[in-house]
Formats: C-alpha cells, structure tokens, sequence
C-alpha cells in the first residue's frame, strides 16, 4: 500500500472558508495519549501539555488536531505528535486502526461529555507510547508526565477542559489501571 | 445527556458547496453490518443491499452514510438502517462508542483498501444486529440476508465495490467467524 | 457451528480436587456488567447484586463465575447471568466474543487491581444489555439498577470487592461514560 | 503495581496430574502474532515459526502457550515469544490488556473454528510487534517472516493447524489489512 502525505497548495481553505465549515460539518480530529511504557508494556506514565488559553487560563490539554484532506490517520496522530512534542518523540503508532473509543465534540454543552465551542468535532483517540525526548513546541509552555495514580487526581483534571479529562480518564481505564 | 437530532433548514449546504468541501476535508461517514444473531449472540445471518448503480452495474453494499453537523454518531447509524431496511428494522446500535475498525475511503485508489472517486470519507465501522423486518428503501433493489459461510464466497465479495469486501470480511472476523 | 453445553457427569472435580487445582493454575472466569439501554443504545442503568458475604459484611457484585469444561465463553456468560438474576433476564450477550478488558485476579494483593484470597483467576469481562425481569437469586439480598451517575458514587464502589469497583469504572469508560 | 513471575517449585503438577485437569477444566493460553511494523505503524511482515510435529508433518505456528499460576497475561505473553523467538526478540506487548480476540479451542472439532484434541483451552490473541533479532529455539526448525498478503495464500494458512489460519486473517482483519 503506497504511503501519503496530505496535499497542500491551492486546495486548503481561507480561515473565513473553514470557519463557515465549522458550522455545518462534523470536523474529524484525532486525539492521542502519549505514554511512557515498562518492558511489560505497562503505562508508567501519562504526557500532558501545559498551555495558556487567549483568556489567559492556565489549561492541560492532551496531543489533538485535525485529519486534512488525503491524509492518512495514523499520520495525523504522527503530525500532531511531532508537532506539539517535537521531532525526537519517536511515536509509536498502534498497529491497528481501531480507536480505544470516540469523542464527539459538540458546540452544545451537555450532549456528550465533550465540548467544543468551536465547532462539532468528531475525534478519534489513540494511546500512543513516545520513546523519544519530549520538548514542548510553539504554543505550549511545558510538556509533563504523570504517573497514572497522578494523573487521575482531581486537581489535575480540573485542569483540562472540553472533556478531556474524561477522555484521560478512558485512556486509563483502557489501559487496566 | 441530553439527545439530539442534526440541525437542519438554512444551515445546510447547497450540493455544489458540498462538491467543494469534499475535495478539500475528509468527511467523516459511518459503515453499519447489519446482522441476525441466536440467542448465544452468534452471528447467523449478514445483511446486504442491492443496488444499481449510474453506470447500471450490479452492486451489494453494507449500510453507509454520512453523519451531520450537531448529529450523534450512533443517531447517524439508526438513521442509515431506517433509511435503507425501514423504520421497522429495530437496529441494536452498540453500547460502546468505540468502532471495530475505520474504514479510509481515498479517492486515491491504493492508499488504502478503500476508495470512493468523489471524496476522501472517514467511516466508523460497527457491527448492527436488526431484530425486526427489513425492506429495501428508495434505491436499493433487495435486501438480502446472507449465512456467514456465504457472505465470504469470493463470487459474492466481487459484487462489492470501494473496498466493502475488506470491511465484511473485517467485520466477520471481528465476530470471531 | 454446532452449539455445546459443559460436560457434567463423572468429569467433575470434587471439591478438595478443585482447591488444589486453585492454588496452582490460573482458573478462567467471566465477568458481565449488566447493563440497561435506551434506543439510541446509551446505557441508562448499570445492574448490581447485594450479597452478605461469610463474614457478615455487605458487598455489591457484578455478575461473575466460571468458564467450565467444554463451555463457550458465551455460553458461561448467560448461565451466570440466568444464575444470578433469574431464567427471564433476557441478556444479549456480545455479538463479538473480544472481552472490553480482563481482570486478573491475583491471590497476592497488588499485583494487579483485582484480588481474590482463593484463587488466581483471569476474567474475560463484558457489558451484557438484559431487556428482561431480572430477579436476584439464590444467595443475593438484591439486585439494584444504578445510573451511570450513581454507580461512580464512591460510597457504592466502596461496597465493591477485589476490584470490582475498577472492574465496573473500567465498563463505564468503555461505554462513553 | 508490583510485577511478578510465576510462582515455581513445588507447586507444579506433574505431567499426569496436568492431563487429568487438561480433561476436566478450560485451560487459560495466550497466542501472540508477531509482527514487523514500519514509522507509520503499518504492519509489513507477520512471522511465523515452522515445525515438525510428532508425526513427522511440517506446520507453520503462531507463538503460543500456556498462562502459568501467578503469572501475568503479558509476562506470559513476552515469556513465550522470548522462548520460541530468542531472547533477542525484543517484543512490545501492547499497553491494553484487551485481547484482539479470544480463540477457544475444543478437544471436539467444529465447536469453533479452533480445535486441540489434548485439551479445552482458551487463548487470549495479541499482536505484538518485535524490533529485534529472532531465530527459531528448541524445537522450531524456523521462523519466517511473511507480507501480509503471502500470510493470507491459500498455500500457507493450509500449513497451520487447529484453526491458527483463521486467527491470523482475525489478526490481519483487526490491522485493517
């Protein structure tokens, strides 16, 4: 199977373009849950990034972003790994397409555990072991790892917004912790 | 939670919108198996359309279609069952959100095992059983039940188009046949 | 495929047989998470027995017992459904036979979230709608639906035992919850 | 969560004593599909061993074997492909407990698709990829590494047994292949 690489150029859409988008189409998204593993295979630790949001709140939000045209899943989840964590992440991608589950975000609040008022987002979440150094890029201000009885303190999920602290949560389960 | 149905009236887009959104964004589909199943919860029968195409070729074809702007994805599955086997079909749409597989339909051939010319579609796949009568709607000319054993026969599967042969034979393994 | 039901008969262990068998091979068991749903298939109710344990103490349970020799696992699944909750539950066991996840109950607490003094079992579980009267049976006070809401209450999950409050946050991760 | 190895010593059977329970209990087993994978996490080559059976025919067999008393799923997991493969094999056993399926194998033929005349086991299915060197041990006389789609001729999956064809299309099935 040939591999493929979004297409760029003339076929992308102005901002005002996706924003008339957004309102009418379920855009796809992928989530992805960066993990630190043992030799077992078994989650040591759980990556969040540390941002500040245009209100200026202090938020922890987990790898995401948008499926472009052409573009294969599993190298949206690379992309966006790579783009937030940095090129030596070294992401190891699951070998099977299968999510562990799906988030629908809605601009309505309380349809679903997840929100977004943007827009209505459909994402796909993965976990995904990282072996490589992890530093955060652009828009972040750092990049930690939690333990999974960490990562599962209500101070930190307070801390994540539009439902991803559900979407950890189920990460977690997913895993058997 | 609260339900809710797809938003409809001005906020649609007009076909020659869509036209263009389809070569620019992924569009985000969902594939249902519909199925019979004894009361072990064994798979006994899977179910197919029948359809002619533009080019009046033969097809079979598994329920499939689009999910809309505010639209949940298990809404967007009962409401392709309803429109394809009848309102009296009484789909059991899964418990859990997550998909058995996705389904990457490029219009690239080859990229995937999926293709559809007109668009780059992102299907989320699940296994549906239907316990009540299935009639074919609009533009299918049957709706056929098939035994597992028969629903793999090479002869059958060629009737399928788009990589849909793939993603039967995907979903009979995930069934454990 | 034909169908089949556990030998009985002489191939039976006798109880001090099966105590020495316990405490050098793993043992295999189900666990099923009764569960109830709406028709758009989200899950509205989650089922749980009330026992009295030898000791005295109160516990919540989820449905849960052994595979036998020459069962299906499906088949285990029901008859511990129909012991536990009565002949008109009416479960509709999984169409696909992949556990959401297994619990490994360890006689050595720790190991793993899951624990039981007697025994090393490994448990295959499932989310299992019943449609029917369930009843509690034989040596449970009760049987009780909960909301999802309710059901992560910690006050009930702390009438949980070796961990199957996990077990039961696990099932609803799995669901969307 | 404190790791563990199989308890040994005394509390082994003996041959004779493990024949009698392999005739009166389900016996837990796991089967690993090994796998190479490229960046993308696409899966390019599946392997397989070959050997001679007592009655001198030559099968191709996926890694499998039996879950010992307080053991872990994933350290039986790792144990048997590091027994069949070499301890060079470097094996990542994936982060989720979740089997990709469960076989159950039946000393009575066409119960399931999975059949083994000594005994009534069932083996949870993982696909582990392996980055390191692997040479065929013991009683292998190889092992080979084949493309997805050579793993799926005819010829080949006619040269493994008791069902291990159909698990490895369910293996190539849940990769998306």
């Amino acid at each position: 199977m040939t591999q493929t690489t979004p297409q760029s150029g003339t076929t992308w859409f102005a901002p005002e373009e996706m924003d008339a988008i957004r309102e009418r189409l379920p855009i796809l998204y992928v989530d992805a849950v960066p993990v630190r593993v043992d030799p077992l295979g078994l989650v040591t630790a759980v990556g969040l990034l540390l941002r500040v949001t245009g209100q200026g709140a202090i938020t922890r939000a987990l790898v995401s972003g948008r499926v472009l045209y052409h573009e294969r899943v599993r190298s949206a989840v690379i992309r966006h790994i790579e783009k937030d964590l940095g090129p030596l992440a070294l992401p190891r991608v699951p070998t099977s397409p299968q999510p562990f589950t799906i988030a629908e975000y809605f601009p309505t609040p309380g349809v679903t555990p997840f929100h977004d008022p943007r827009q209505h987002a459909v994402s796909l979440a993965y976990v995904v072991p990282v072996e490589g150094d992890c530093e955060p890029q652009q828009d972040a201000l750092e990049f930690n790892w939690f333990s999974p009885a960490e990562a599962r303190q209500p101070r930190l999920l307070s801390e994540m917004t539009g439902g991803q602290d559900v979407l950890l949560l189920q990460a977690l389960a997913h895993l058997g912790q």
